[in-house]
């Protein structure tokens, strides 16, 4: 039997991944990538997509006749059911209301999905990770923003109008934070890695001492204030005990940790999956986010919960992508 | 065909209410009711629900022969799965770990099932009431606690441990007030009865003038301090535009819209269903708590979700947990 292959395409706020993938084994045959950065337009983003996506196909050398269907992820609001994306703050404020699956058909000619960056990687992890065999999980994404995905009866839940599982989202101080979303208090405002840095600049800026002053590179007219802190740095600041990061982490896993109380005592999941990047790179900030959930949830539901690591890394939003792309088809 | 006939005790903060009820339309056949009080022991709590059982079957002209079966819902948690009341922490702390649908079984002879007060009112309002027709939605009661569930695609969703739906339990202000629960800056430490109640007694300590002095009972040895202001009471001082009782109201109003904006966010539900003793007797608290919903709710979730009130009022839990009951025959 031929073999089913789907593309995927994350489409997240540091990065930009394209694959090839084997969708009945989760297998990669092709890669592309490109480091993000605000577009200007809709025509720049949509031009982005199509290169990476080409570039993809080429490295695994698969033709687009061969592709069952076109998922992409993206860090937004989507309306899943229509294909459009309907709003990026993390990425351009000039992408809003756009036809992407439309677009995305017409150029590659298959069937094409849109969803938001945290539910493909949800729904990689469900079938290829560490949601396989388990009908009800919750996935928290750390990286540029804080993004959630629910799984139950080993279905995504997309909710009333395709955004549910924004655990970022979460109230966690009243009256607190501006969020980049407009909003206040959220838990994206406090535990991101927009959140830390934002911390760590302004201490540096108020004359703390920190490893941070050698391992942060110059800023650069490309990112005038550092506008990241990239998770290595957080990582190494961490593993050679500088006390300014650490402390920081301790207290964004402390946030963190709240939010996912929240969420366990409202959900009450069998499983936590604790993805992207700064959870992959600073195994600190899971210890503490998963040590503080268990400690400020309801006994029951808290004890009960299994908190791990994904288990696809980068790949998993891709793997995800090109699944749900293909079971569009 | 003859009836089919359940039996519903709903066991809430403030009282106990037993009904009769033709499980497939909805009506009422015979009802009888308690204040509830803090019971001292196990043996004392299950004499309780015997005794309004009786009473009810008695009103109904009904043998305990001609039930499907016998559903309880309790304020606490539960194991929804073995029939074990877990914890009661508004109502007792005495009763830990009681087997009680076995009790009820041995006492009424039928097949008994047992869920928290709001999983049995939610399930009221979705079969009979302002969830009728709608597959997905949350339900969030407030009284002398919050209680919150969540249904989806026509289901209770009861979580890994039956404990889902504690939207009384989201953290709105990280470190903030002690919750009944042993948590901190819970919703139900801002925005229930037993929250408001604590607010406007240590207003009036302090001196604040209010309409209250004159409409609140003096303080009795039932209740030395006067431990729950009446819903029916908050409600008299918001129509007389008693200054200090709307203020309170409105600043709780705010704390329920903020816990109910992380649901939305969270959830993306279809309709919010708000009821509970505060909700139906102060119109005000709603009004205030669904408009600041939607203000602090992503905007694609939030101008999407209905917000309306629960349509069944005190009988919704009584009819849901006998629907529960004969299901579990």
């Amino acid at each position: 039997m031929a073999k089913r292959i789907g593309l995927g395409i994350d489409y997240g706020g540091t990065k930009i991944l394209a694959a090839v993938v084997d969708i009945d084994t989760g297998e990669v045959l092709g890669t592309s990538k490109k480091r993000s950065r605000a577009v200007d337009s809709s025509d720049e983003l949509l031009r982005r997509l199509y290169d990476l996506g080409d570039a993809a196909l080429r490295d695994a050398g698969v033709s687009p006749d061969a592709l069952s269907g076109i998922g992409v992820g993206i860090a937004g609001q989507v309306d899943a059911e229509r294909g459009i994306l309907l709003d990026t703050p993390n990425l351009s404020q000039a992408t809003v209301d756009l036809p992407l699956a439309a677009a995305l058909t017409k150029h590659f000619g298959v069937p094409a999905a849109l969803r938001n960056d945290v539910q493909i990687a949800a729904s990689g992890e469900l079938h290829f990770g560490a949601g396989k065999g388990i009908s009800d999980f919750l996935c928290v994404f750390v990286g540029t923003g804080i993004g959630g995905a629910i799984v139950q009866n080993g279905q995504l839940v997309t909710g009333a109008t395709a955004t549910a599982g924004e655990i970022g989202h979460l109230v966690i101080q009243a009256d607190g934070r501006l969020c980049g979303c407009g909003g206040r208090g959220h838990l994206e405002a406090y535990a991101s890695r927009t959140a830390i840095t934002r911390s760590l600049l302004g201490d540096l800026k108020r004359g703390r001492e920190s490893i941070l002053t050698e391992l942060l590179p110059a800023p650069s007219e490309d990112a005038p204030g550092g506008t990241a802190i990239r998770s290595g740095i957080l990582a190494k600041a961490v593993a050679a005990d500088d006390p300014l990061v650490t402390e920081t982490v301790i207290q964004a896993g402390h946030y963190l940790g709240l939010g996912m109380a929240s969420a366990i005592n409202l959900l009450n999941p069998t499983r936590i999956i604790m993805g992207g990047g700064v959870i992959e790179a600073v195994d600190r900030l899971f210890q503490v986010a998963s040590t503080h959930a268990r400690r400020e949830a309801l006994p029951v539901p808290g004890l009960g919960v299994q908190i791990v690591k994904a288990e696809l890394g980068d790949n998993a939003g891709v793997i995800g992508a090109a699944l749900i792309g293909a079971h569009s088809a």
